[in-house]
């Protein structure tokens, strides 16, 4: 074993390493450039090609073996598997994916086009075929299709020397298959600590030395199942199906990247901004993003021509019209801060519906100091600026009915869509910038009408 | 072993639970909440009484023991265990912490004021003393803060049958102690794989199976050993000191939330709410918010004072102040899109500031689309509603000026505040409205004035 470079204390940046690697290939020097590669550990060499641009990554990916291949894409980022996979030919597919953990091949063949799917899998030895065919039932995104498939059975009257000779004859792979203990009719007993085996007599039951186990459901959702190894501190839980039968496990590691993602997607939804975004392709962008821009121009038309019914009032006062974005930002901006502390309320459920009263009066109660603070302000600038107390008077107002308006349906509209069963951040905004524009102008402008002689 | 109850298949909502309990305790029957209450598995039960209110969180409290308390301090959410915690007398906390993972002791200790964090750790037996006044020298986000110090090492040139020996002296904890080998220098040879000792030969020299690995440096960032977990796709890490000694492990499951805070942190920021915020307190809910729409309020009124230059022309075409919220929306929002998605490809690492050109390239591509498309609409729009083809124009232009201004701004505000060390999420979307409501109003109502006899 080498022990040289052991110690490595930062995070690599991926697109400095791929730096270097274009800066050799550029030189002319392929073999330097592929002996630095080597040198690389596999997770750093994926992240290094996958920035590199897609003609220089065939020219490194074509010198790589199958294996070596098969150890970069088994630790990559699968934001950077995606972009290596990309320029991979199915045959060449075929031929990295049987020695890749089953979780990843299963995941790599799941991002294939379907006529891809089935050439790559067809290809493949019957064993690897086998196990991906039994993976590849379950959605992506659930605790099943997270799982990895590896796993050792052993039933409960077995004893600790079997278990160790079981465990013996497996293939050493990078990481220890988990033992589970079942029942006859093969339903998970408990699981069996490795070390648990190594301290206790081999003539042991291994039901007395297994320990008590929550499971999760095949079709559990990716989401729940990291909040439940976060809620119970594991590393990992077994993966039973409708029987209760053990079908695999799914590790923390696995599942690092999912409760981040699933606030990700929260925060790009409520921006009007898809998850999968990645600043690359254009047409990409304007497809996700033109929907929720025109959706906003829909509402802020409404808004205008509740504007417009005040004509004749703004022709009198033209000033009134340099309120307008003040009392809309105010009320939109306090609305927002609301709907986006609930949203993340109701995604950790540390809300639920029955809260409603009790989230209102703390927004109320919120939006009261917050919003005479800010329309004090505004009012005394106004009245100062304009020299016109009236003028003041009646945009502190607009300002404050429009933030307690804005904290009100901040947390109405986003648990009123959960009820209905859709997800808050996809429109919650546009709702609620909806509500602040038309009643902060209505009131504004209308209040305005009334006291235009005084203005 | 018992084997009822083994498999939970679903996440327990602890507010469900909680309401159970609380049932129990006000329909008087106190020792069937204590009973429902040990059925529980720790971590829902510390979940459920968090939920309920202090006094009844009090009462419950009361009834366990020391041992029952550590056990769920344990499983225990940090959002909960902090609440838990607020109930408890420092005496209290002294009994149950020496019982708890040295890693868990040490947060809670850092979370109480200094007075009540000498108190108790004073109260504590003096190994456990030792083992956090190690701990609790480390920052909590950092990867030594996180960590847990419970390890075991062996000299490279033990025996398997020793290294079996060390581990079955320790005491059976709830997670096995990871082994490592030292040099004499005590530096990290290798991490051993107890699977590895099962299945060598009892007389192989351990540094012969163990296995490489990489380390995280004491004082590295928590989310930087978070996504060094993911990118190497491993349970667990090494953590050494500057001199590459080992100080304890940090594991996966330790660090699903770390994620997630980052993101959380960075949406919440985004909207000018702190992450701590959690509809509890109105008073720290104003602290916290009250800053970001005053500075909302001022760079507002500096988009009001641009729109009252032009006040003679909003006299003369008072249905051009019907259009400044469409102007300042469309500008505004395409804006935030691309600030959202620059600012988590910052905190990715995925672009650096050397992307600045490719990303503005592409913003612009698509600004142009999705702001000619918005543009034409609404330009449509206000032609046909005022029977007026300049007034349309004008518009359409203004709209497309303000969302190219908004794309690109939108890059290049985070990407400055990034290079400028600031966090781009705190003040990107307060600069950018600015830019975006001040420059569009200028553009539209700048030519506007030009146009005015066509309007």
């Amino acid at each position: 074993m080498s022990t040289a470079d052991i110690t490595s204390t930062e995070v690599f940046e991926p697109a400095d390493l791929g730096a270097q690697l274009l800066a050799l290939i550029e030189g002319g020097d392929e073999t330097a450039a592929l002996e630095f590669a080597r040198l690389l550990h596999p997770a750093d060499l994926g992240a290094a090609v996958a920035s590199l641009d897609t003609g220089l990554r065939e020219l490194v990916l074509r010198e790589f073996e199958p294996d070596e291949l098969a150890e970069v894409l088994e630790f990559l980022d699968p934001h950077y598997r995606d972009l290596l996979l990309a320029d991979l030919a199915p045959e060449h597919l075929a031929q990295i994916l049987p020695t890749v953990t089953d979780d990843i091949a299963t995941d790599v063949v799941q991002e294939l086009t379907v006529s891809d799917a089935v050439q790559v899998v067809s290809d493949m030895p019957a064993a690897s075929q086998e196990s991906i065919r039994e993976l590849v039932r379950y959605a992506p995104d659930t605790a099943a299709g997270r799982m990895t498939g590896q796993h050792l059975s052993v039933p409960g009257n077995a004893t600790v020397e079997q278990a160790i000779e079981i465990l013996r004859q497996v293939p050493t792979e990078r990481r220890a298959p988990t033992i589970y203990v079942t029942s006859e009719e093969e339903k998970l007993v408990g699981v069996l600590n490795i070390r648990a085996l190594l301290i206790s007599a081999s003539e042991t039951a291994v039901a007395d030395v297994a320990e008590e186990s929550v499971a999760v459901a095949a079709d559990m959702d990716q989401e729940d199942a990291a909040r439940l190894l976060k809620q119970y501190n594991v590393p990992m839980l077994p993966v039973v199906d409708a029987e209760g039968r053990v079908l695999g496990t799914v590790t923390a590691d696995d599942l690092l990247h999912v409760l981040e993602e699933e606030v990700t997607e929260d925060m790009f939804l409520l921006a009007g901004v898809n998850e999968e975004e990645d600043l690359e392709s254009v047409s990409r962008s304007v497809r996700y993003r033109l929907p929720w821009l025109y959706a906003n121009l829909l509402t802020v038309l409404l808004a205008a021509w509740v504007v417009s019914l005040f004509e004749g009032t703004l022709e009198r006062v033209a000033v009134l019209a340099a309120f307008l974005p003040v009392v809309a930002a105010q009320g939109g901006n306090a609305g927002i801060q609301t709907v986006t502390v609930v949203i993340r309320s109701l995604a950790l459920g540390r809300i639920t519906p029955r809260d409603t009263l009790r989230i209102v009066r703390h927004e109320f109660a919120t939006g009261v100091i917050t919003g005479l603070v800010s329309a004090i302000t505004v009012g005394i600038v106004a009245w100062l600026w304009q020299d016109n107390a009236w003028l003041g008077g009646l945009i502190a107002i607009a300002v404050t009915v429009d933030v307690l308006i804005g904290v009100v349906a901040g947390v109405l509209i986003p648990i009123a869509l959960n009820a209905l069963r859709q997800d808050p951040a996809v429109s919650a905004g546009i709702w609620l910038t909806t509500v602040t524009d038309v009643s902060g102008f209505a009131v504004y402008l209308g209040m305005a009408s009334l006291l235009v002689t005084r203005l």
